[in-house]
C-alpha cells in the first residue's frame, strides 16, 4: 500500500525532514531544486534530484508545470509539498490529481473551502465550532460594516476573505477611522487576490494562539494530537512554540479538541491539518483559520505524543488506514520549539544570508532533536525563508525543557551568519516566559520594547 | 541539595555528555585535559578547563593526584569519573572521599568487592545470584584446578580474580592442556595485576550478554531499569546494543530484574551500576561481573526508559533520593545503539586516527540522538580510545529502530577519517540481525568470516 517513490516539492529543513521521513519507510525519493539550490542538504540527502528552474520561487517552487513535469519523468507517485510554495495551492493539488500523481494533503476542494476566510467561518458556525464574533458573511459596503461595526463594538479587525501574507488586513480602532480602512483595505485585496471580498471581526485580546493537530485518513477515521501554544510571535510570524500549553485546562483541551474533530468532520478533512483558535482571558476559544498542511512547528507535538505526523501524512495519503484511536494519544512532558533564523535580530530582523563557515549544531543527551537544512561551509542563498533550523527539546517538566533548551541554544554554532539564536536565548530566560505568563502581544509589546542584545 | 560545580575527570563523549547534563541541571563544570585534547569539544563546552599533563594516560587521565590538584583548585564539589580510566578504582574513591570530594558512584569499598571477580562470585552466590558454575572460590593449585574441571567438563575458563582488559583469562579445551594453560594465566596475571589468584568457570555457550541497569541512592532505594542485549562483541568489544531485548521473555525479565536488585542489595550498592549476565539457550542466567559505573551503551536504556541515567547520577551523588519507584520503569518501543569508532574495519579494525575534514552527524526527525565528542575540522588524536560517536534511535518496533539507523548511518560524513559506519550499515542490514536472531559468537564466527567490504 505504500508508495514507491515521492517527490518533495520545497526546500530547506521541511524537505530533508520529509526525506527522512521517506527513507525511513522505505519509499524512494526525488527532490527538487531551483538554480540556488544545487548544493542544498535536500538535493544532497534525495536518491533522485531534478533543477526546476531559476532561483526565484515563481520561477522553480511555485513553478507547477516543472514540477508535475519532474514528478512525471521520474515516475514518483505522489508529491509532498511540505509547507509554504504550492502546500495550500488547490489548482496544484487538482492538477496532481489530474496526472494520477496523490498530493499529499487534502483535496484541493478542501484548500478552497478553508482558504476562503468567509467560507471557513460560516462552514464552521454551522459545525458547532464557535468562531470570532463578526459579521455573517461577506460585508458587501461601508454602510453594513457600519452597521456590523456598531454591534460588535471598536477596535475591530477588517479582514479580506482571500487574505494572506498580512495582507488585506486592517486593524480599526475607532467609528472614524472605519469608512477610510474599509476602501483601503478592499482595494488592497482586489490588488493582491483579485478578490475584494471583506468581512469583520472583534478583536480578541488579550489571547493565546492555540492550534490543535488534526490526523484524519480517507475513511473517514480523526484525530487530534492536542495543542500547540504558538504566541510567540514577531509580526505575526511564530517565533517560539510549545506543547501542552499551560493556559488550558484538561477540560478546555478536551473541549477545543472536540471543536476540532467537528471542524475536520465538517469538510470531510483528510491528511494532517492545524485549526488556529484565539483563547480569551475567560478561557473562551474562538476559530481562526485551519492550515490544511504540516506546519512548522509540528514536532513539538510528535515529542510530546511520539507520533511521527510526517510518517503519518505518507501513510495516509497512500490509502492506509490511521491505527492511532483518539485514547492512544497521550501527552507525556513538555516540548518547546525555537526557530533558528539567519537574521539580524539587532538590525530588525533583516535576513542575513550567508555563508556557515563553521556549523556546530546542538546534539546529544536525550530529549533533544535538530531539524535543519544546513551544514558546515553551506552557502544559504538570499532568494527564500531565513529558517535555517528547529531545535526542539523535551523533558518532563517545562523547567527541565527550558533548561536544556538553554544547554542546546548555548551550543550552537553558526560561524559567519548572524542567527536569532541570542534572542532566542534571551527570550527562554525571560522571568514571564519562565513562568508561562505571555500572550500574543508579549513579544510586541513587553519583550521587545525592552530588549537589549549584549555584545559579545 | 544539587552540587555547584563538578569536575569531570574524563574525555570525549562521555565528558560531554556528563558536562550536558550538568548545565541541564544548572551545576557548574571543570574540564580537565592532556595536552592534547586542547582542542577538545569537552574542553570547548565545560564552564572551566584545566590541562592536567602530557597525552600519555598515565601523565594526564590516570593522573590521579593532578586530577583532585585541579578539583581542589577550582572548588569542585564532586568528580564524575565517566567509563574508563578512573572510572573503576577503588583508590581515587577514597583519595576523593579524603579530600571531601565526592566521587561520582559507589563506594571505595564497593568497587573492591565487585572488582575482585571471585569475591564477586561469592557475594553473588550467597545473595542468591546464580552465577556461572564453576570453582567456590580461588583455585589454588593445579591439582585443585584439574579436580573441578573434571566435575564441570570442558571446554572451561581459567580466569584472573584481578582480570580486566581479557588478561589473565585462557580458554581451555581439553584435559591435555589444563596444566600449561594454567601456569601461563597465572603468571600473566600475577604480571599484570601483581595478583596471581585463579578461578575456573564453565563456558556457556551458546549465550546472549545481557545486563541489567541499576539505579540506587544512598538511602537503600533501589530500582532497575530492564536489559540491554550487548551479544555483538568483537573481542570482547561491544559494538551494536539495543534495548530491550527479543530473547527476554516478560517473566525472564522479570526474574532477572530481581536477580540484579538482590545483587545491588547484598553490596549496598549506590548510584548506577550494571549487572552483566549471560543466558544461555534454555533460558537460564548466570551473574558474570558489575560494572561499577556509567556504561557506553546507557542512552539505549534511557530511550526506552525515558529516564536520564546521567542525571540521577548527579543527583544520588548529591544526596537526592531517588523519586522514581520500579513501577514508574515501563519500557517503551526500542532502542539500538551503534558505536563509531574511528578505525578501519578492512584493516583488521585497525585505529584510524586523523584530522576530520568536514563532519556531518545524522540529525532531525524523531527518536534520533548522537552522542558525539568530535567536529568538523577537530584533530583525533592517536592516544586514545577510537570511539568518536554513538548513534542511538528509538522507534515503536524494532524494524522501525534498525530503518532510522540505516537512514542515520547513510547520512555520516566523516571525511577525512575511516570509520566502521560501513561495517556497521552492513551489520544492521544482515537477515539475521533484522530478524534478532545473533548470540555472542556471532560477529565472530559467522558474520565477519564472510563479510566483504564493499568499495565505494
Amino acid at each position: 500500500m505504500a508508495f514507491g517513490k515521492v517527490l518533495i516539492a520545497n526546500r530547506g529543513e521541511i524537505a530533508v525532514r520529509i526525506i527522512r521521513a521517506c527513507r525511513e519507510l522505505g519509499i524512494k525519493t526525488v527532490a527538487v531544486f531551483s538554480e540556488a539550490d544545487k548544493e542544498a542538504l535536500h538535493v544532497e540527502l534525495a536518491d533522485e534530484a531534478i533543477c526546476i528552474g531559476k532561483a526565484r520561487a515563481t520561477d522553480s517552487y511555485l513553478n507547477m508545470q516543472q514540477i508535475l513535469s519532474a514528478a512525471v519523468v521520474t515516475n514518483s507517485e505522489a508529491i509532498h509539498p511540505g509547507f509554504g510554495f504550492l502546500a495550500e495551492n488547490s489548482l496544484f493539488a487538482q492538477m496532481c490529481e489530474d496526472c494520477q500523481i496523490k498530493f499529499i494533503g487534502p483535496k484541493g476542494k478542501t484548500i478552497d473551502e478553508m482558504g476562503n476566510k468567509i467560507n471557513a467561518r460560516t462552514l464552521m458556525q454551522n459545525a458547532g465550532v464557535p468562531v470570532i464574533p463578526g459579521s455573517k458573511g461577506e460585508v458587501s459596503n461601508l454602510i453594513e460594516a457600519e452597521k456590523i461595526a456598531k454591534e460588535i463594538g471598536y477596535p475591530l479587525m477588517l479582514k479580506a476573505a482571500a487574505g494572506g501574507g498580512g495582507k488585506g488586513i486592517r486593524k480599526v480602532l475607532t467609528s472614524s477611522e472605519l469608512a477610510e480602512q474599509f476602501h483601503s483595505a478592499q482595494q488592497e485585496a482586489l490588488a493582491s487576490f483579485g478578490n475584494g471580498q471583506m468581512y469583520i471581526e472583534k478583536i480578541i485580546y488579550p489571547a493565546k494562539h492555540i492550534e490543535i493537530q488534526v490526523l484524519a485518513d480517507e475513511y473517514g477515521n480523526v484525530i487530534h494530537l492536542g495543542e500547540r501554544d504558538c504566541s510567540l510571535q514577531r509580526n505575526n510570524q511564530k517565533v517560539l512554540e510549545e506543547a501542552p500549553s499551560l493556559t488550558l485546562s484538561a477540560e478546555l483541551r478536551d473541549k477545543m479538541g472536540q471543536a476540532a474533530l467537528k471542524a475536520a468532520y465538517a469538510v470531510n478533512y483528510e491528511n494532517a491539518g492545524t485549526i488556529e483558535f484565539l483563547v480569551d482571558a475567560d478561557q473562551n476559544f474562538y476559530f481562526m483559520e485551519m492550515n490544511t498542511r504540516i506546519q512548522v512547528e509540528h514536532p513539538v507535538t510528535e515529542m510530546v505524543t511520539g507520533v511521527d505526523i510526517v510518517k503519518w501524512q505518507l501513510q495516509i495519503a497512500a490509502g492506509e488506514k490511521l491505527s492511532l484511536k483518539q485514547s492512544d494519544i497521550e501527552l507525556k512532558g513538555f516540548a518547546i520549539e525555537c526557530r533558528i533564523n539567519a537574521e539580524d535580530a539587532t538590525r530588525n530582523f533583516a535576513p542575513a544570508p550567508g555563508r556557515i563557515k563553521n556549523l556546530y549544531l546542538p546534539s546529544g543527551g536525550m530529549g533533544l532533536r535538530v531539524d535543519s537544512g544546513v551544514y558546515s561551509d553551506y552557502l544559504i542563498p538570499p532568494f527564500y525563508d531565513s529558517m535555517i533550523a528547529k531545535v526542539i527539546v523535551h523533558a518532563e517538566t517545562r523547567i527541565e525543557a527550558l533548561r536544556k533548551m538553554q544547554r542546546a541554544l548555548g551550543e550552537l554554532v553558526t560561524e559567519g551568519v548572524t542567527t536569532n539564536q541570542e534572542f532566542q536565548l534571551d527570550l527562554i530566560t525571560h522571568p514571564d516566559i519562565i513562568a508561562g505568563k505571555y500572550d500574543t502581544s508579549f513579544l510586541g509589546e513587553t519583550f521587545l520594547p525592552t530588549w537589549e542584545p549584549q555584545n559579545e
